[in-house]
């Protein structure tokens, strides 16, 4: 989503539409030709995307040293005002290659699904965007419907497999694998397929999820070649037998063609942003069911390529940055070297009212005081991030309401109560000029000794794991089991996937399990409902609510606002 | 599919994969360079695959005049064995080239589902395929994607109004838009959605159909331009209400966001035979229920650019050419110059057979007399085609374990008994010098003065339009109506869709509507069940049987058998 600004509702400020239709875009090849990509390494899709082939991949890899540094961009508990993290990911990019540093920037690429929802675009916005944003935002080069059909056919040689003769014994009541759709069609969510008589199958209950939520869409972030993605497309669990024993992708003969279906989706895509720094735009798992970041592929392959990566998490802290820290760079073997954490006034002032359900409108005057009430929100985030032993630079997105003093008492805090590092960035307004501090001090702290570590072992029981996070990072005094969560637990331990790391789903809304706490909640259990495996992926996903897969549309849906001229020209998409 | 050739059973003879593997490829824009498109009209998707951009369609149509000879490929009734018409209509592109006459080709792009069910190409085969194989087969520029996703975001915004207050009174038990996929998901057939209460929205019966059987597809394949695509998209009806009146996606506010998805789905794609020669593969709408040719965009651009274009139709005359003829020229205001229709020995021997379900080991060994008792499909496809006024050219596609007696036979016929011109074409093993005569025959015939006509005139009453092609074209006594087929003439007739050509949905089986029925039927009465309109593609569909629009997966399906290693190359695919 593009930040909601008040530079967005000011007449005089350029939309995000109008900056990008006036933006001078280069060839594609002559964006990524200074950081060591030819022309003959890209698969050109027009003049401005292209994939990177996978055979330079592998030639880069092999040729050049692995010294880029890790720059990682997470938030704040995120309010319904839009903080800007991608935004400040774009504009970070910008900015090192302003101050004489090469920077590659790397970002999820959208589902097409919440486009036809709510208004806005998810490739950043004002002199901070990826272009060309309309692509970005519909079909781009077609990974994500690559990814719904490998995972369609999944479905369907499983339901075929259970028509054909049912050889495996496939219990109809213990599918795991649903059906994908990248649209928010909010009834298919519950269905029931297979009407119609013998010819068409077995009745049985059904749902959808959307795309992103896919465990293939998991397992291609994080796989790191060909033959790794195969691996774990293999492993995935549709279902369970009789037995209660797992069947897997392999298990249906799917994985071969499943794989085939994956093999450019794979390739990471580049684009530029608006100042021309070359953006890795690959991949968009969802962040609660999933690690909600990037591929790997395209953060390994910058790492050898430039001198600085910067790379957003979903979310917050506590979601986005705890599973890139614990699941990616565990899988990716590598390691952040500075973290900024997006904050905004708003955001403080949203954690520091007194209301819920907030009102939007009291956050409009200047209010010191509920800025400072807020910062138990911030101060939270930071602690968490420096438990994993990285240097931390709080990135102030200013909008154009905040004032002076708003600010400086977010600056004074930082640094006087805190002691960390904090810079104000303009990148929305002003591009990469407005993030040149903000990248200096990445820089210095980047620099730095860090001591990174994970928070956990893998290899300890999953209660510890879940325990860690739940008291470590979301604050909360201890976990409860409820449902099946401690059958679960035991049925993985003994089926010997107990030594994955955990994914944690729970809401974005709030620090704890609860949407409507704001601040830092004290004073609370977490709940876990259900803990199921990703095998594919490689970690098991911990349920502590109602976890949406499926979203719908509003009643005013922004496609209905949508439109296009006989030039090609489109309106009402951003 | 590929044609299931001697040639192919020959261990001698390299397969589909092998020929296109070894086949030595040009720069796409360097192949159609020569025809008058620059690399700047491109859209490259890669090195071997592009779309051709809008405005130089519209810049080729005013600077070059459509003076371009159009050929049109058509077969006798289709057999389990194949007639190669895919197969033909490239090699005579290639054909065409080499005797000095600039030709273009154009097909029908293939839709993934298929794909994985029967082991099988739908890019020609042998030395007469379009190049990248693969590619093509699997998500080629994403056409079929962004057809699903423009086609399901039509039923989540009209499930969506229902939910949200069903202002237009939407009936839901007569919503007339299913799903679509493309994947051959046979338990999606009948379904039922929006379970979960009434947060999900409300419960209704639904369905899926193949992205082929979509609406959408047909609209695609006939708009002329991007205003004219999305005058289309917004008469198709979805549903009706209360009193049963149509309701549009006009009428939910989905033209837009529809043709916004569409934007680059309606380029044409341009693509290389394994000779060189460009071909647009471009839609690919079902013979059945839809029309079954390629856009008329790309062949609107052939004609403008070369003095031959060599396209194809669905099925045999009954059903693809008859509705190229009826709907396709009507509405592209173009005539074919000459029609080639590709029988075989085989085919012959087939329909010579007394038994059913026919013997196909028998079809084996020589014998003539089967050939003989064959020709009776032969000329009634022959009569079809000249009630139109186009010279016919008849190419037998030649495989090897054919006899030069049994092929005698055939061409004494042709030439002694129907006075039609004949050729023997090897262009599956020859490439396109296997079809140098037939090329030489068809510029013959498309030189001689041809007076083509249409069979009906698009106002006369409903019946009357499907009674003549009953008559006339499949040989019946007439026509019978079950059903509510007369009640949906008469509310078609008051709705004022009457005058509009139809399109027939019969078995391709026959020339009959019995399946089982080879060589040309008589004595018998077409029934027609259904009459709807497809009101974006401007036809009425009438139905004469149960239409499969979303096939299912075999006892063992071609993907189960398929494979990729880590460099990517593929197994099993074809």
């Amino acid at each position: 989503m593009a930040p909601d600004t008040d530079a967005e509702d000011d007449a005089s400020f350029p939309t995000d539409y109008e900056i990008a239709d006036a933006a001078e875009t280069e060839h594609i090849a002559d964006v990524v030709e200074p950081f060591g990509l030819d022309r003959e390494d890209l698969e050109l899709h027009g003049e401005d995307k292209a994939k990177v082939r996978l055979d330079a991949i592998e030639e880069t890899v092999a040729e050049h040293e692995a010294d880029g540094k890790l720059v990682l961009v997470t938030g704040m508990t995120p309010t319904p005002l839009g903080e800007g993290k991608t935004v400040t990911t774009v504009g970070l990019g910008q900015a090192f290659n302003r101050i004489g540093k090469d920077a590659l920037v790397a970002i999820r690429e959208p589902s097409l699904g919440p486009v036809f929802g709510v208004k806005g675009g998810a490739a950043g916005g004002g002199y901070s965007q990826v272009l060309p944003m309309e692509d970005i935002n519909l079909h781009f080069t077609g990974d994500l419907h690559a990814l719904t059909a490998a995972h369609n056919l999944i479905s369907t040689m499983l339901d075929n497999h259970i028509k054909q003769g049912n050889e495996l014994d496939v219990a109809v009541n213990w599918v795991n694998w649903p059906r994908a759709m990248d649209m928010n069609d909010r009834v298919l969510r519950e269905t029931v397929i297979g009407l119609g008589g013998d010819v068409t199958g077995v009745p049985r209950e059904d749902g959808f999820i959307l795309t992103a939520a896919s465990e293939l869409m998991a397992v291609l972030c994080l796989a790191d070649s060909l033959a790794d993605l195969k691996e774990r497309v293999a492993r995935i669990i549709v279902a369970y037998d009789g037995d209660g024993d797992p069947i897997t992708v392999d298990d249906i003969d799917a994985t071969g063609a499943v794989t085939i279906l994956l093999k450019d989706a794979i390739k990471p895509n580049v684009v530029q942003t608006i100042e021309g720094t070359p953006a890795f735009v690959h991949g968009g798992p969802f962040a609660n069911i999933a690690h909600g970041t990037n591929s790997l592929m395209a953060d390994r392959l910058a790492s050898h390529l430039s001198e600085y990566l910067v790379t957003e998490a979903g979310f917050g802290s506590d979601l986005g940055a705890e599973k890139f820290m614990n699941i990616v760079c565990r899988f990716g073997e590598m390691e952040p070297d500075a973290v900024t954490l997006v904050a905004s006034v708003r955001a403080l002032k949203y954690h520091g009212q007194d209301m819920w359900p907030p009102e939007l409108d009291e956050l409009e005057d200047e209010d010191v005081a509920a800025v400072e009430r807020g910062f138990e929100n911030l101060d939270k985030h930071v602690r968490n991030l420096q438990q994993f032993g990285v240097p931390v630079v709080v990135a102030i997105n200013r909008f154009p309401g905040d004032t002076d003093a708003e600010v400086q008492a977010v600056v004074d805090h930082c640094e006087e109560d805190l002691g960390v590092r904090v810079s104000e960035s303009t990148v929305f307004s002003d591009g990469g000029a407005g993030g040149e501090d903000l990248a200096e001090k990445l820089v210095d702290a980047a620099e730095s000794d860090s001591d990174f570590e994970y928070l956990y072992e893998a290899d300890v029981p999953i209660t510890e794991k879940i325990e860690t996070i739940a008291t470590e990072i979301y604050g909360a005094d201890g976990v409860e089991y409820h449902g099946d969560a401690e059958e679960d637990i035991e049925r993985l331990t003994d089926l010997g996937f107990d030594d994955m790391p955990v994914c944690m789903s729970k809401t974005f809304h709030s620090l704890s399990d609860d949407p409507s706490r704001k601040g830092a909640p004290e004073d609370w259990t977490l709940e876990v409902t259900e803990v199921y495996p990703s095998t594919g992926a490689g970690f098991l996903v911990v349920l502590t609510g109602d976890v949406l897969t499926l979203p719908g549309l509003p009643a005013e849906p922004a496609a209905a606002g949508m439109d296009i001229d006989e030039d090609g020209t489109i309106s009402g998409l951003f």
